[in-house]
């Protein structure tokens, strides 16, 4: 990959000047605070306020220099941010600048918020946060596919945000990988035999191969792409931001949604393997209304004219449902795990394994779930494998 | 729309020069013989050879200068006809220039080819023909689809395929004026019963609008865009050559399949009208000829590693039934007829304008067909509409 003249990785140093003209008066002391696998991430902080400072480097950074990637993910969260803002006003964080030569944004802190994963693991109630994240769903799809806006518009987005080097990880590591013996896989050696189950069984692959197509030509909106719960920053009062849009592009519907059900799955089977039980009830009810909001608020935003509303709820619910089939498997033999079951002990962590891979199994092969609730419980109760 | 400097209409003489490299020695004249509605078409003949000039208008002929239309289906039509001629060798005209500036194309003249369209009306058997255009299906179909290319080659290719402005008068005239009192419909005057029922009926309306969506949405592969019988020619001996490749974009696989399958079954229709049952029973063979060779040569061409073409065939059936549908109703209330039931004695033509939207009926609302026996039963025959 060329690195352009101007590009450096930045550290706590040479990011100072980055932020100063943002982070305020006063002598500004910067932080690495980054925990994700692309980026480095700072927080510059003055005497009165602070920003968050992303860039993103050339490599993959989870696997080092070995894995390179190309900057230009930098250019499409920039991008995403500004079109989802203005359909999803408040619930994105503000952008003060971006640096293309150094492919790095500056971003409004959110001091005080933590990732909604966090919070679930915590058990903490944060009342809210479902219903947002539904209607952020809502507004960004409906407001970037073929009914919301005109042809001239969507042609000149789905120009801008085409299928990237990003969504080909998204297809390796989702639709690919857990379903081959690939070096990238990573899983418990208690959890090994799970990942040789899914890798003999042709079914679960064909499937996963069927989606994977899908998600490479139906370019239906301007998707986050990405949208796990660590995607959602949240504060104690209920404030939610999405974040971390570099994985956007014109995709299909039901592959965010899918995404989001399949994280709270995650959140309840690991409380149920803690015994929490009554946490448990709290995700039941994060799950539903997330969905509830996420169609009031689409048939809202449904253009009169086109009457299949329905229809296209039932499609996105079941694809939805395969799509969170995949992240069920993946999170648990694939590269890229969940905080919430890896803190497991290890006794707890299998069982949250095994019924992790048993919903997502039970997901991407079942017939078709056109409703919300079919899906929830295939995704939360091994018993519904079928 | 803006007419570069370049530019003017061609006549029969101004044609002359255009063609005079290619179409031999000696004095050389020209005939206008396009019957379509979007170009003038030119046979340029010289002692020994000739040649076919097609140039684009920038207007919709049909409707006169009042429905303007960008050339750049010229450009379209050239490159489409390069990435289909490499991967379906032999089946397409020859290109022998392509003037940009006067959006022309010079094209091997098909002497002694008639469009099948007019060989099914005539009620000659041709065989091969139906074959070859199955196998240019499953050729260019999985050529270009996601599972036939690099990622990087693909993008390039939807790039330069988009959503065009003909896809547009696509969307109008088979998704959205049937289903409206637009001013383009056009209807025998005792067939006004069956447009106003088409209008009447929501269930069709919002059917179509799912299917426009689709149309829009899912960029499966570099599809032909107007694969009726009409851009197919055909010669006595059963040589087979696709024409009319200016509505080529990105998008669903099953679109082409379901409007040559709704074309053959117009013919199907009309003979059945005219008590020629004999040849229903050849139509039958080539509608299942063409859905053979189509199955198997994708099958053939179908990456080994993909273990789902059951699944993709299934797909391409469901949506092929539907398309059919939308086709096979459009003919008869919209804008654009076929000759095969306009040409029909009135009473005759009544019967076979019933049928045809009843199947069309059928195919849109049906339960899904996902195999071709299935889809063909309910094109045909209007008692199984349910």
């Amino acid at each position: 990959m060329a690195v352009s003249a101007g590009y450096r990785a930045l550290d706590e140093d040479s990011v100072l000047s980055v932020a100063a003209p943002f982070a305020g008066d006063g002598p500004l002391t910067a932080a690495e605070v980054g925990d994700g696998n692309l980026n480095l991430v700072f927080r510059v902080s003055g005497a009165a306020s602070s920003v968050i400072v992303k860039q993103a480097l050339p490599y993959l950074r989870v696997a080092g220099e070995a894995w390179p990637l190309t900057r230009h993910r930098a250019d499409i969260e920039w991008a995403a941010l500004d079109v989802h803002s203005k359909l999803a006003p408040g619930l994105l964080p503000e952008v003060l600048a971006f640096d293309e030569s150094l492919s790095a944004l500056v971003l409004e802190d959110l001091a005080g918020y933590s990732t909604w994963r966090d919070a679930l693991i915590g058990g903490r109630d944060i009342p809210g946060v479902a219903a947002e994240v539904g209607a952020y769903c809502a507004r960004v799809l409906l407001g970037t596919s073929a009914s919301g806006l005109q042809q001239a518009e969507r042609s000149a987005l789905q120009a801008r945000f085409g299928y990237s080097e990003l969504c080909g990880l998204t297809e390796n590591l989702v639709f690919t990988a857990p379903y081959t013996d690939s070096p990238t896989n990573r899983y418990d050696e208690q959890a090994a035999h799970l990942a040789l189950a899914v890798r003999r069984d042709r079914s679960l692959r064909s499937a996963a191969a069927e989606l994977r197509f899908g998600f490479k030509t139906r370019g239906e909106a301007l998707i986050h792409g990405d949208l796990h719960s660590g995607s959602v920053m949240v504060d104690p009062g209920g404030k939610t931001k999405i974040i971390d849009l570099e994985f956007a592009f014109f995709g299909p519907a039901g592959f965010d949604i899918g995404l989001l059900l399949a994280n709270l799955a995650f959140a309840r089977l690991a409380h149920e393997e803690r015994g929490n039980h009554a946490y448990c009830r709290v995700i039941d009810g994060y799950a539903e209304s997330f969905w509830c909001t996420f169609t009031d608020e689409s048939r809202r935003l449904w253009s009169p004219g086109e009457r299949w509303h329905d229809q296209f709820l039932a499609t996105v619910t079941a694809d939805a449902a395969r799509f969170a089939g995949l992240e069920m498997i993946r999170r648990v033999v694939g590269l890229a795990h969940v905080k919430d079951i890896d803190s497991l002990p290890p006794s707890q962590r299998l069982g949250a394994q095994e019924r992790a891979v048993g919903g997502g199994r039970a997901l991407l092969l079942g017939a078709d779930c056109t409703t919300f609730g079919a899906l929830w419980r295939r995704a939360i109760e091994e018993d519904s494998c079928s």
